[in-house]
């Protein structure tokens, strides 16, 4: 597909400087775009790939004269990299309709233009939007929901009950609705709290490969409108995660965490059970969140502190040695002090 | 499903004050429990929600004058909570026998009123006990033996010759004797050892979603009776873990550690390969076991020191800063001190 | 099967002290291993146990008095025993040709003598090597590359377009070319950016169970020859991973980060986004890497710092409290002897 520098400008917004009717076949980075492709300098630190680079447009936040040929001028050139990489993304490959090696049992409603794979498997009373792609090997569990326009990827389990928004995507290897991790004691005994909660999954939330949200005890586990997670994150029980947050990678929720809205979370995070996250909270990566935190803090360490506290303090961790042997000697000069003062 | 009082208090023990002939249909929890549902009082912080609640009967450990309907009195609340969800929580799905559109291999011995449902293959010389549910894309290879009324979740995979007792739930995605990690060096190339042991999980274990346990180089890894583990947990070759342990969320253990019955493990953390984790050993979470733990021992940290140190430790770390200003401090003023007393 | 200990030592190289010709049926654990087995000496604190093994001939480092029956010596036992088991391992199951219950997609090119189980999807214009074994619930996207002699186990998932190379074996549940956790902000909202690269993974590499590896923003996340990955790892988009190098389980490693060759990151190792890790550097478990380590260093902690000093740091952390008290105390004495001097 080719398109002209102009219908990406009116496509995306933006002014361009130079040959606005050129051909454009792609969108790549500034060291390896080719000659057809264009690119653009979002990070400010790679302005030098600018003058070796050959692709045939860049797009920048300001004019430069470090580069000859058209110029798209925009306020965020990542954000508008995001957006022609997507015209320029391949489409998600399609099944075309419902595979004869699927399974669709009883009393399901599947809706028009989806694309069910081979051994995908529906069960009993679920709603498959318009549109919906499940990928081989996914599992919808009896009674479940699933949005117009969502990617369910390869061997995602979703469980009975769930509900699951329309453009949706969920990575392969994830499961949905898995039962949450509750026991009461008995002595020595484990006994199985049912959970008989669902998962409710709202509109454009994206889930990455092989997380786990587990189904609530009573009631819902909830992840609300716009939120992003990575890879191998774990949602425990009733938990609640707020609009538009981001959890990256490796993270774990325990249950029945309220996270707020806008929030971000490193990678590697833990964030104890049955606190509160308030809305634009930042954690840094591999933190061990014990306790609430109010609204708009940046917070890192284990337990957390404030970041700014962190960044200070963990210098100082490594100079405990050194620390220990500076008390020491404090130690042994203060005592000869005092004794030389005994004396006298 | 609706049960007399009476009849629930006959299940689970417990003493009734109030009419015990209503009949109840559910349990929820205060806030949201509706007519016609019981509730429960498991944590004394929650007492002002039984003021407030619909229920129409609730779980407590002592008669409350705060709530007026039937109320049944018990030891422990939690432990009835979970004992009366089991009576309403809904069956799991079964598939009705075995799906034409499932592969079973030659010499598998497969028990009676099993569900095994599409997509499921099961290999040579396996034994599939009665009752036991096999989910959609459930992998059981050659010589596996799975006991009765096990349950194996959607896209589980279970490597061959390994051994699930009785009554075991395996959620989700979770991949049972995968090959341990295990290489010889030489020079700079990793020669795979051949890891041909097993994994045997006993009876009434439950093993999280997308958990990982690896198959012993030798041997066996042992998954004691009554353990449970949460989502994304890995477990090394040769491990043995405990009767009625529990493991939390993505922890992991390396191999051939031994970790004794009814500890705690707690949410992220490590546990290094060949050491002894004694018996009810608790581990708070995100922490880094790095040695043996004495049975009993309650520890915390990276790496563990006894979890009281730690609470005392814990606040001294984000002090670092301000000691070191401390130090210099003193330094500046013991040194003026002894130049006062030279002059002298 | 059975061989003579002459045809071991012709296979892996050693000196045989003893009867050459007896017949060896497998190798086990010294304590374990029974008439008619070999068993070896790879850490000699395990040295009483060859006194008492019922193994027909060990492999030792130098020759020994404990133990009377043949021995064969060998300047590296551990690399012995991985070559030994090598020998006795059982074969991988293969599935006879390409089972009808597979569904291969048009366009494919599949090789000779491959295995390809029920329930495998390979999509449009993939090629499949020789002798690949393709396990029951894979899933193999369009354009995907397999070399010949590659084992992919139950329920991985290989997204389109990856290259997998020869004689590489991925784990079960394992997810290759998810898409990157890519998003450019507009307001509040996380606005995808398409994730148009691919995976590829050389030769020799083994990938662990549940590993997700994401595919490149653009151009490729690159796993080289000889890597070795353990359980759930998760290497983001545009990640290098140098040959050799070995990635213990849990591992995070961020996006566009370059690891060096023959690396060790030890288990739960968080590495951040964009830096740069030399050849031959060791990273201890749990550790958390916020900047670049140059080759051949040794790190540990959260942040990172040289190993000798962790070992001599961390002991310290423990001690805080006590630090703190005696910090306490030196400065009242100090103040004391100040108010002394002053009146003086």
């Amino acid at each position: 597909m080719e398109v002209t520098l102009r219908h990406i400008a009116e496509l995306i917004g933006g002014t361009i400087v130079g040959n606005d009717q050129i051909l454009i076949k792609g969108i790549n980075s500034l060291h390896v775009a080719e000659e057809g492709e264009i690119s653009f300098l979002a990070d400010p630190r790679l302005k030098d790939q600018i003058k070796a680079t050959k692709a045939s447009a860049v797009i920048v936040k300001e004019l430069t004269s470090l580069y000859q040929r058209p110029q798209l001028i925009v306020p965020d050139p990542h954000l508008a990299y995001a957006r022609v990489a997507t015209i320029f993304a391949p489409p998600v490959p399609r099944f075309p309709g419902i595979s004869e090696k699927a399974v669709i049992e009883e009393g399901t409603h599947i809706g028009e233009e989806v694309s069910i794979y081979p051994f995908v498997y529906v069960g009993r009373e679920s709603v498959i939007g318009n549109k919906v792609i499940l990928f081989p090997g996914v599992y919808v569990g009896d009674k479940v929901t699933v949005g117009d326009e969502s990617v369910i990827c390869p061997n995602v389990t979703i469980m009975p009950e769930c509900i699951i928004g329309k453009k949706v995507i969920i990575h392969a290897g994830t499961v949905i609705g898995s039962d949450g991790f509750g026991y009461a004691r008995d002595g020595d005994i484990s006994v199985k709290i049912p959970q008989t909660g669902i998962v409710q999954i709202e509109d454009e939330v994206e889930i990455g490969a092989n997380n786990t949200i587990d189904r609530a005890a009573l009631g819902k586990t909830l992840i609300q409108k716009g939120v992003k997670t990575d890879n191998l994150v774990q949602i425990g029980h009733n938990v609640v995660v707020g609009e538009n947050t981001i959890i990256v990678a490796q993270v774990g929720i325990a249950g029945s965490t309220n996270i707020g809205k806008g929030v971000v979370i490193g990678p590697q995070v833990g964030v104890t059970d049955h606190i509160e996250i308030g809305d634009r909270v930042m954690v840094a990566g591999k933190s061990g969140v014990a306790k609430s935190i109010p609204s708009g803090e940046v917070v890192s360490g284990i337990p957390t502190m404030p970041h700014r506290l962190w960044l200070k303090t963990r210098g100082h961790i490594r100079r405990l040695p050194e620390y220990s042997e500076r008390l020491k000697g404090l130690e042994s000069r203060v005592k000869e002090l005092e004794e030389v003062l005994k004396k006298e």
